[in-house]
C-alpha cells in the first residue's frame, strides 16, 4: 500500500488521479489533498478519500474548510507553505504535482529533496526551472515520472535505456483546433473556433496553446530537460489521430512508439504504478476496425509560436520562463477579446526581444524574469 | 570484443550478419562460419573474416574446402556434428543460428546448453520444438534474441518487463503479394504473381508463405513460445506499409510499438548488441515526408493457412511440426507447378486431420512427425 498526496486535487489531472486511485483501493491510499481555493470539491474529496492532510492555498478558504471539517480526523494546512509541508511529509510515498503554474516549483523541489516518487503534471516547473529541477533530482537520485501524455510516452519508450543510446525524440501533436484552417483566415478567427480542440478536452488556456502550437513548443522544452536531449534532436510530428503519443529513435535506427487512447487516466496510472503496470479498469485502444495513422511535418510558417519556443529553448536560461509568462498574458488577452489571434506570437516575440536573459539563473532570478515578462507583455498589450 | 559464430553464413541472414559485423570491427570478431554446401561463398567469407572454424554440412564439399584452404589457419569441420561443435565451442560468445529448417534444432540446443548469447533466425526450431527449446533456455538462464523483424520488435517492446504485464501481442504483416488481389482470382494465380512481394526480398518458399499468410501463422506460433503468450492473445494486423514491425499491449492499456525500415541488418544488429545499442551505419526511418500507416484485420476467409496455423498452435504438441512440414512440401509442389495455389491449404489441412498428435513429444517424436507429415503430404499430392 502506497500513500499518495495530490497537489492540485480539484483540477482536471487531480480529479482523474483520484479516479485511478479509487480503482486500486488495495494499492493506493490518499494521505493528502490540496486545492488553491475550491473548498467545495476539496471537502467532498476529503470526505470520500479520508486523507490526513488537506492544503488550501487561499488562507481565508483554508479557515473555512477547517471549520466545515472540524469534526473529521483531518489537518487543514494553508498557503504555499502548506503545499511544501505536504510535498515533503514523511507519511507520503507518492507525490502527484498537478497544480498549474510556477507555484509548483517549490513543492516539487521539496518532494525531490524528500525523495518522493513524483508524478509530475506541471509544465511550468520544467519550462521555467528545468535545469535546476533536474539537477536536484539527479543529485537526490529519485524517481520523477511525467504525466503529460507525450512525456509519459517518451519515458515509456526510453524505458531505462541509457540516454546516450537515444538519437532523436519524435514528439507528436494532433495539430490543434486550427490544423484544417488556412492561415489566411487566422486574422478573423473567433475565440470559439480556437477553443474547438478535436481530440483532448482541456482548459481554455492550453487549448489556445494547442492552436498556436505553443503547447508543443513548451513540451519540446520540457522533453529537452526531462530526457536530457538537445533541442535540435527533438522533432515535432503532426499526427491528427492522436493515437501515437510520442516516439523515441535509438542510435541503432530502431524507433519505439507508445500508443494509447486519449485519456489522461492512462498516463496517470502509469506514473503511479511505475515501474510496474497494473491491469487497467479503463478503456483500451481498439484495433478491431481500420486504423489510419498520419504523420506530417509542422508548418512553421503557419505557427510562429513554435519557432519562438524553439528559439527560446536554444537560448536557454531565463528565456523559457519569459516565453511562458508572455504566452500566458498574451493568451489571456486573446481570451478576453483584447487582442486578435495573430497578435499572440507578435507580442511574445517583442517580449523575448526586449528581455535581457541570464544564462544560469537562480530560482529568484527566474521568478523575477517571469514577473518582468508579465509586466512587459501587459504594457505591450 | 565478442567472438561470433554464424551457423548458415552463406544464407541471406548470414550474409547480412557479416555486413553488420564488418561495420563494427572494434566490437565483433568472427570465429566460426558454416554453410550447408556453398563452399564458393564460404571460402570468400573465410578469407575475408579469418575465422578459426568453418563447418560444411555436406561431407564431400567439406573435404573440398579443406583442400582449398589448407594453407590458412582454419579448421574445417563437417556434418551436423560440425555445427554442434561450433555452437558450443568455448571460443564462441555469440551464436547466430541462421540455418533454415529442422537442422537448426540440435546446434541451437547445444548453444543454449553452453550458455551462448544466441541470435535466433531459424523458424523451425521454435515452430517444431518451441516448448523444448524454451524450457532448456529457461533452465540454463541464457539470452536468446530473435532476429526475425516481428519477433525482434516484440522483444524490444516487452523490453525485460514481466510477461505477466503483457496483455496482447500485435504481430504485423504487410499482407504479402496477394493483399490487393481478390480471392476469386486465387485459382488462376501464376507463380510469379505469388512471388512478387511488395516489401521484403526473401527466398521463394517464404514469399509464398507470405502470400498465404502461413508465414504469419508460423510467426504467431513462434511468438507464443518465445514470449510465453497464449495463442488467443496474439493478434495479426495487416499493415501494408511495413514500418511498424509489431506491437505489445500492456495490461495498463499502453501499447508499445517498434518501427524501422525494412532491412534485416537492423534486427540482426540489435540481436548482436543486445542489451546495448550501437550507432547504425545503415539507413534509418525517414519521417521528413508524409507518412501513412494503415492497420486492418486479416481476412481469415481469404487466408485459410492462417486459420490452420492457429488451430495447430492451439492443439500444440506435434501438430505445429506437422503443419510446418506439410506446408514445406505443399509449397514446394506449388513452386514446381504440381499443384495450384488453392491446393496448398487444402493439402495441409488433410495432413493435419490425418495426424495423430502427441501432446508432449520428445525431440525424436517431433522429428518422426515431421517425417511422417512430409510423406503423407507427398502421398496426397
Amino acid at each position: 500500500m502506497k500513500n499518495v498526496a495530490i497537489l492540485g486535487s480539484t483540477g482536471s489531472i487531480g480529479i482523474n488521479a483520484l479516479k485511478v486511485i479509487e480503482a486500486f483501493p488495495e494499492y493506493f491510499n490518499v494521505v493528502g489533498l490540496s486545492s488553491f481555493s475550491n473548498i467545495r470539491l476539496l471537502e467532498k474529496q476529503a470526505i470520500k478519500f479520508k486523507p490526513s492532510y488537506a492544503t488550501v492555498v487561499d488562507h481565508k478558504k483554508s479557515k473555512e474548510l477547517d471549520r466545515v471539517l472540524s469534526k473529521r480526523n483531518l489537518k487543514v494546512l494553508s498557503g504555499a507553505e502548506g503545499l511544501n509541508i505536504l510535498a515533503s511529509h514523511k507519511k507520503v510515498d507518492i507525490l502527484i504535482v498537478a497544480i498549474s503554474g510556477a507555484a509548483a516549483i517549490y513543492p516539487l523541489l521539496a518532494g525531490i529533496e524528500a525523495r518522493k516518487h513524483i508524478c509530475l503534471a506541471n509544465k511550468e516547473s520544467i519550462v521555467m526551472a528545468g535545469s535546476i529541477v533536474m539537477k536536484r533530482l539527479q543529485k537526490r537520485g529519485g524517481v520523477l515520472v511525467p504525466v503529460d501524455s507525450e512525456h509519459s510516452a517518451i519515458f515509456q519508450c526510453i524505458n531505462r535505456a541509457s540516454i546516450s543510446e537515444v538519437s532523436q525524440l519524435f514528439l507528436t501533436g494532433s495539430g490543434g483546433s486550427l490544423h484544417n484552417i488556412s492561415k489566411a483566415h487566422f486574422s478573423r478567427l473567433k475565440i470559439d473556433q480556437v477553443l474547438n480542440h478535436p481530440k483532448w478536452k482541456m482548459g481554455k488556456k492550453i487549448t489556445v496553446d494547442s492552436a498556436t502550437l505553443m503547447n508543443k513548443g513548451l513540451e519540446i522544452i520540457e522533453a529537452h530537460h526531462l530526457f536530457d536531449t538537445p533541442i535540435d534532436r527533438i522533432k515535432l510530428l503532426i499526427h491528427p489521430e492522436a493515437v501515437v503519443h510520442s516516439m523515441c529513435e535509438f542510435v541503432d535506427g530502431s524507433v519505439i512508439a507508445q500508443l494509447g487512447i486519449t485519456d489522461m487516466k492512462l498516463p496517470i496510472q502509469f506514473a503511479l504504478t511505475y515501474p510496474g503496470r497494473y491491469k487497467t479498469p479503463f478503456q483500451k485502444l481498439d484495433f478491431s476496425g481500420v486504423k489510419n495513422f498520419t504523420f506530417t511535418q509542422p508548418n512553421t510558417m503557419k505557427y510562429p509560436c513554435l519557432s519562438l519556443a524553439m528559439a527560446a529553448a536554444k537560448i536557454g536560461g531565463t528565456s523559457t520562463a519569459v516565453l511562458n509568462a508572455a504566452d500566458e498574458i498574451a493568451v489571456g488577452a486573446f481570451l478576453n477579446g483584447k487582442i486578435g489571434f495573430l497578435k499572440i506570437p507578435a507580442i511574445i516575440e517583442k517580449v523575448l526581444i526586449n528581455h535581457r536573459y541570464i544564462e544560469s539563473p537562480t530560482l529568484d532570478q527566474i521568478f523575477e524574469s517571469d514577473k518582468w515578462a508579465r509586466e512587459e507583455c501587459a504594457r505591450l498589450i
